[in-house]
């Protein structure tokens, strides 16, 4: 059985969706970041990362979201949540996934998590002034540009979505306001309304 | 025919090694970035973003270094750049290259790209002080968990290793001497051998 890894507001939650889309038979541990758990020996050997999400599968373990997502995609066809046969669509879905692992998640990782970057404490508070303007810019970009609707790659529901909706999830408490984006809100309501996110949701530990 | 949009000292040479390496018909432009030709109007309506690589093909544009080298990898299989028929080693390959795109090409952009998360001429000096610490910390993961060795994934030379290839490169530009990770040094002496990798250092503008 696998088991995946995760936190309450982390970017984790896109592939705990994904593995309930699938009707995958897993277990999931929350860490208690609160306390660090995430950097204590005993993870560290699951992930020396020392970050979520890690996936443990019977060939071993995996990390990075992206990764993490299609790989699930790959071992439940049946599913069909990556357009496989089509290797220009799925290109489209990589280059997705990755802009919001390497742009959008790195912004907003901005706000809390400086000290990867800087040392000083004017560092962290002119790097947390400045996320609502990177995040607007980023959805700004989604919402023109990216995103097919009514899904991430139009009609076929994707791995992409779960990861969309994840970190759209992160806007409000980087001070935007999601009405701007109308394209990325409707996204966010129907993904609200899928079996898989609400079982996913129900299972995070409580709101510390 | 398809067209690569790159740079030198980008992370479109990886793009670049991969279409040598599978032998693909391609032009590739080299814009300057030193006139932020990236950021002008032709270039935009080929990338929104304003960034290289943007890889032009028959179907569209892709952008995003992890999804154009699958890219790549795919539409020549007969060059065996990826190990499609293992899920599991796939995974790991597309974990590798999202390690590089969301941690380490990011933590080598605070050098010379602080505007893009924060405003101040003091983060930006903060930020550009910690870079040797940062890529030392991701290359210390890279040299002891990651680089299975010759090649990244092993026996198999993948897409991942020119993207290896084009980070370890920055290396020294961030103040960090490559020979304390003598695996990942040894992985880039073996790429400077193979002539994809020759001829698309050829095809580089000078430099200023």
């Amino acid at each position: 059985m696998m088991k995946l890894f995760s936190e309450r507001g982390t970017v984790a939650l896109a592939s705990h969706i994904t593995l309930e889309e699938v009707g995958a038979s897993y277990e999931v541990e929350f860490l208690n970041f609160a306390d660090k758990a995430q950097t204590k020996p005993d993870y560290l050997a699951v992930n020396p990362k020392g970050r979520v999400p890690a996936l443990v599968t019977e060939y071993g373990t995996l990390t990075e979201t992206p990764a993490i997502l299609n790989y699930i995609a790959e071992a439940f066809p049946g599913a069909n949540l990556a357009p496989k046969a089509d290797a220009f669509a799925m290109a489209e879905m990589n280059a997705f996934n990755s802009f919001l692992c390497s742009t959008v998640h790195v912004a907003h990782a901005h706000k809390s998590r400086g000290h990867r970057w800087a040392d000083e404490q004017s560092s962290f508070d002119d790097m947390r002034r400045k996320i609502p303007q990177t995040a607007t810019a980023n959805f700004t970009l989604i919402e023109n540009e990216m995103l097919k609707g009514p899904w991430v790659m139009g009609d076929q529901y994707t791995v992409a979505d779960a990861y969309l909706y994840t970190v759209t999830g992160w806007l409000e408490g980087d001070d935007v306001d999601p009405a701007i984006f109308p394209a990325v809100q409707a996204h966010t309501a129907r993904m609200n309304e899928r079996p898989a996110v609400r079982k996913a949701l129900a299972m995070l530990p409580p709101a510390p």
